[in-house]
């Protein structure tokens, strides 16, 4: 093979908010009918306040057709051609501001604000477009279903269920829980157990932080950008520590979006309080339930949605865990590489061995979300990235 | 001068609870008889669930004069003699479970089941009898004020002033707000100003974490320790991207037994979420308020106090900042370097350069909270650990 098996781990995908109707349970279809304009004004308001949509507007000139991806099957082909990019992970939201499933379950799931039985209304509903939306091109798309776990893990259990038979290859949990219990609980313990069971890949994506603590002053979005990463990456410590990966040692869980620079950091962390005790003898004994240091489960169990990964994170790859790292374009969002993705793989890959770089441009995602790289083939040799235009380096 | 100036930057001190007695305001002594014994239940109870009383049992023996300088002028002097620490930065919470100021006024000044003029009261109680304790020793001791500024800052801002008439050298403030405005809110800038104006040291102690989030399942002890440091920390990020060191350029804060080792990377994340906007210039400008690069506040406003700084901190003191760490021994916890502190400093600091080390171990800490070195000189040239005894190296 002359090309590279190029897998986004990270893109995403949404109707236009009016589209979701049809898909929204009927007794929801009144209460949808309601929401949207308040939820249409509310994205609205959102744009004019932090968003800038000078910028949005500019960079959107002239990008209608490959914008219309973001729930159009053909436009969507084209431009992941175009990109080098033969498979996917797609999330929800598809363009920034424009395709937020209904009733509050976009990819940030909040927990204030929002009545759980809807929120589950809205998140089923995308569910059931996006598996339809995978099946028009199967061995190219992993659909990510939306669970708002926190509520009633009985329904995120039969959700996992739905999702696994229609195909899709992972679930969406929110990352903050508000006043709802963390991933310790033993409560989860079925959710875990089921996602084991059906291979179904956890994933974290990054959106959620507690705005709250943000409030409307000075500084807000500095502080928000500064500290998102932190709350995406937030559950792996409450997992690890739970004990999830020693009870479920099959449990694949996934982190998206979150940058992955500060996953050395964390494992030195999690390792040095779980062998150094001098320091918390005094807690009393709160290690003695995992058979392993933190950083093996992480290893083990945990992997990174590199989305846009930058130079600095590849030439990290070693301290960070080559085969735990999954580029990803976040296709059609701004920050995305789309559509530089070909000039911007030269800038962060440039200069590394060919396996490893394999490995992080898809193959890694291939194992984690079980693509059929042979089905993949194909596309590959049509759309994929020459192998010979990347400089190579030594391992 | 032949031997180290040694400042602890992070001791603690606090009188057996009874005796906080008269140091509360007479309205709320008939209070405080109520809730002493509740109080003393409550300690005993996280005691026996949290803290492993065998460990501390015999950690204890044979250490009961020593331990009494938590309160006692004549045991104290003895003990930081014996240690060769001549000057020292004192907080509440003398021994972990045994000296907590009443009303939850302790080092974690929790905003959740606590009534704020109760913990105002038990604050002041602290703050009157700790001035009166250093000043026994003047030159040697610079208190903590405790300060739980996010009820009423008018409060706070005279209670800065007290502090400084009455000889304090810094205040604590809450490291968790729960529901209260977090610290880049404005209605805090009197505080800020009042302290910059007296040259008071603002302080976050680590101790504090959401420990509602923990609630009391298998592994919550392991995810607070890996997550205590950051939440310590996490006010800076508020404090840098809300302005306050642009509009208080003289203003000083300290993360204290917070560890030192997230400040290379929480700096380089800060300037690189200043410096590169390609993924967060969607979110409007969120930093034309600040003249500088948020690694250029953390030098020249934020300083370290590292507790039992460990050899790691001391061989990274380039990227944390050599200026902006404080050595501290922690005394009376069980999990600090005292009585080991000679023995542990050779751990920690041989082979480096002697102006480095005259830094870290306590000129830096000199000039942050303004012990006059000359007044230490004969306590130094009495007890101080002699420069002969290090090991040097090159810078």
């Amino acid at each position: 093979m002359d090309r590279y098996t190029v897998i986004s781990s990270d893109c995403h995908a949404g109707l236009p908010p009016e589209q979701y109707r049809e898909y929204v349970d009927p007794q929801y279809r009144e209460v949808f009918d309601v929401a949207l304009p308040i939820q249409i004004e509310k994205v609205k308001e959102a744009t004019r306040k932090f968003l800038v949509a000078d910028i949005n507007h500019e960079w959107r000139k002239g990008r209608d057709d490959a914008l219309s991806g973001a729930w159009d099957h053909d436009q969507r082909c084209k431009v992941l051609d175009a990109d080098g990019i033969a498979g996917e992970v797609i999330f929800p939201d598809g363009i920034t501001e424009m395709n937020m499933p209904p009733f509050g379950a976009g990819i940030s799931l909040p927990t204030e604000e929002i009545v759980p039985d809807l929120q589950w209304a809205g998140a089923r509903a995308h569910n059931r477009w996006i598996a339809e939306f995978c099946q028009m091109a199967p061995e190219r798309r992993a659909g990510v279903a939306i669970v708002p776990a926190l509520w009633n893990v009985g329904e995120a259990v039969k959700e996992v269920k739905w999702a696994r038979q229609h195909g899709l290859k992972s679930v969406l949990l929110p990352v903050c829980w508000g006043k709802q219990a963390a991933y310790h609980h033993p409560k989860y313990d079925p959710l875990w157990a089921e996602c084991q069971e059906q291979d179904l890949v956890i994933n974290f994506h990054s959106g959620a932080a507690p705005m709250e603590d943000y409030a409307d002053h000075l500084g807000m979005m500095g502080i928000y950008i500064s500290e998102v990463a932190w709350w995406n990456a937030r559950p792996l410590t409450f997992m690890i520590w739970g004990g999830v990966f020693e009870r479920f040692p099959r449990l694949k869980v996934a982190v998206t979006e979150g940058t992955s620079i500060w996953a050395p950091e964390l494992n030195e962390l999690w390792d040095f309080r779980y062998e150094v005790t001098h320091f918390s003898s005094k807690l009393g004994d709160y290690r003695s339930h995992l058979s392993m240091k933190p950083s093996e489960y992480f290893k083990r169990n945990i992997f990174l949605g590199s989305s846009c990964m930058p130079r600095k994170e590849a030439d990290m790859r070693h301290e960070i865990g080559v085969k735990n790292m999954m580029w990803g374009s976040d296709y059609p969002h701004p920050e995305g590489t789309w559509p530089y993705t070909r000039e911007q793989m030269h800038e962060t890959f440039d200069g590394l061995p060919e396996d490893e770089l394999a490995d992080m441009l898809g193959l890694n995602a291939a194992r984690v979300y079980g693509f059929d790289v042979d089905k993949l083939a194909p596309i590959v040799a049509r759309i994929g990235p020459e192998k010979s235009t990347f400089r190579l380096g030594a391992a």
